[in-house]
């Protein structure tokens, strides 16, 4: 199947994905002035007094924005704001058919940080939260702290978090299938770049005790100089308690898992036959992971993992975004915190229940009716657990 | 009816009025290839190479931008971005319902107009117009002004231009039923605020040749000192050219049409006597307009028009903005100039037939359905023949 060539019709034919629609009749006098002038005064009325009205009387509640500037798309490179835009449409129609969530393309022609942030702030009274997308590191991670910080409404980087969540969930589906302790495994995840570092952290919050990160220079640790800045720094801080030295082939050795958020090619076979018996791989490079399934099973590895759909246990984003936000909006989360990101990786692992579960299926598949709601219910009630719901 | 109560009624039920939505189905794992990864990329790519295909491949080239600071909302004044959006939703499915056109609210957080247009330029890349609105003047000229020249799409200020083509195609209507000719009347003006001066503006290209404007502080004059700056200097420059000194009821004797977008009751019954037989008075203030029908027609004016639903001849806006934007994306107008706006005021006009026009029928219904076609239609052939167009 040539999707390059079906998408190109598809996008042409009906120019674009989104649109934007009432869900309210405007046929009669009477519906204009209701939804317009002059009854419309009333809810902006209202707002104007009490501003959580606006949660009230407008679409803000359930709606997203899709925030880029196209500096990091898809494997495509900083190809600029135009260029990212139906990847965002494509972002914000996931929303709406998997979370019931609104969501809206803002693609930001800049490749300044400040500006980002200047833009996000300006239009974020019309939505309830911010779903940040392939910004490019390290400003990804500048840029959402700063937001989230700022804003009043959730934000979230999805090639950090939603990535991050995803992995997690299969990692914990994984361990239940070799039966093995989060607490006692040694993982390596090379690529420690947005997703990788996010990963990183969202393991530890899981309960994973022993993270290897490896670069293109190898093992990551404190004292080794070359490339260790920005968040690498942090990183060196967090992992590789043991101080190993080396590079992957070092690292892999007696692993129990690999997570790959790199190139193609990355994991040798002959790497993975010197991982942990039972070792679990997630190897997510696009279009082609660091080790091929067929080639890790070869070498000894139990679990499997990609990004890719036509592979066993896919690791997909789908599973986690339009759940998170609808959890998070239905409560009126400020924030999507780290227990919330937990729980929503938990919340996807149990879906599939101990009688199914497999080598080939410790995830549920993109098209799972449950997951959204699933993650939906976790992320709200952690979200009244930890402080951070107003509904 | 009680729209105040209705209204939030129907806000709150609905959660506002705006929802987006997909045009192509997400059902399946193929689906999902084609509209998102990996099919997504080819459409990004092609973007790359040429910009221009973001007509092509995304929803850019049917979806405008509502954009407003709040700062001169409606009756209410500066209310804020957040208290503005039940307007600007209100506008953007007004946009879909009457001309198809997907709209989308941003609201700014903001009453910089240097901000302002530093956040729409960013922003620009996802829309193929900018429909500007309830920005308080004099910032919406300058706003205005500045973007007009930056950007690449259309942008056009609704409450100053959208205001404009619906009172001249009102003139050319009410003129036929007096028989007057055009280039032979004299207009007052009162309320040169950013209505007024697009008003006074337009009806010049339309071939009005005496106008005179008024405010608190009367006629409008080169050498009148008192409250002439900004647009008012330029004001002086092409109206009045007989030097009238005095205030509105010296400027109304002997007038062949007066428009009020100014206050209610600005216009007394002994000033409306004073007018030149078959006299046409348009009284826009909201909800109670410079003079009520009953009250111009006792004092003999011929023809009124008000802003209000519940008299006859309604000068609304939708006539001509959903039409207006329509056509102009249509061709890919880089510009809404001077003459698309009053070949808008034509075919508006012209819609209404000899044989039915009256004085209480010079302009079509809110919902009659020709309208917007009709309009499109107009402005996407003057845009050819001016230039504009890049189709």
């Amino acid at each position: 199947m040539d999707y390059y060539k079906k998408a190109l019709e598809m996008h042409e034919e009906h120019k674009g994905k989104i649109e934007v629609v009432s869900k309210v009749p405007v046929k009669t006098r009477e519906d204009l002035s209701t939804a317009y002038t002059p009854g419309v005064a009333e809810p902006c009325r209202e707002i104007a007094k009490d501003p959580s009205a606006a949660y009230t009387y407008t679409a803000k509640g359930n709606l997203v924005a899709v925030v880029s500037n196209g500096t990091a798309v898809l494997g495509l490179g900083n190809i600029g704001a135009a260029a990212s835009q139906p990847v965002m449409e494509g972002k914000a129609i996931l929303f709406k058919e998997f979370g019931g969530v609104d969501a809206f393309p803002i693609c930001l022609d800049t490749e300044d940080p400040e500006k980002v942030i200047e833009a996000v702030r300006l239009l974020a009274p019309v939505f309830g939260g911010i779903n940040l997308e392939d910004i490019s590191s390290p400003n990804c991670f500048y840029i959402e702290e700063t937001l989230e910080k700022e804003l009043d409404i959730p934000v979230f980087h999805d090639d950090q978090h939603g990535t991050a969540i995803v992995v997690t969930a299969a990692l914990l589906g994984a361990l239940r299938v070799v039966k093995k302790d989060i607490g006692s495994i040694k993982v390596v995840v090379n690529g420690p770049g947005a997703a990788g570092t996010a990963i990183i952290k969202m393991l530890l919050a899981a309960g994973v005790k022993n993270v290897i990160a490896c670069d293109e220079n190898g093992i990551l640790y404190k004292d080794r100089g070359v490339g260790i800045q920005d968040h690498k720094k942090m990183l060196c801080e967090i992992t590789n308690k043991e101080d190993l030295r080396g590079d992957l082939s070092d690292a892999i050795k007696g692993a129990d898992v690999f997570i790959g958020v790199s190139v193609a090619g990355a994991l040798k076979p002959e790497m993975a036959k010197t991982m942990a018996k039972d070792a679990i791989v997630f190897a997510m490079a696009n279009p082609t992971p660091e080790i091929l399934p067929d080639e890790a099973k070869a070498a000894g590895v139990r679990v499997i993992g990609t990004g890719r759909s036509d592979f066993a246990n896919q690791i997909n984003n789908v599973l986690a975004f339009p759940g998170v936000f609808k959890g998070a909006l239905s409560v009126r989360a400020r924030d999507i915190n780290t227990a919330m990101k937990v729980a929503a990786a938990h919340a996807i692992a149990d879906l599939v229940s101990d009688e199914e579960r497999s080598e080939d299926y410790i995830i549920p598949g993109a098209f799972d009716p449950r997951v959204a709601q699933a993650v939906a219910d976790a992320v709200a009630k952690t979200a009244r657990e930890t402080g951070v719901a107003r509904l």
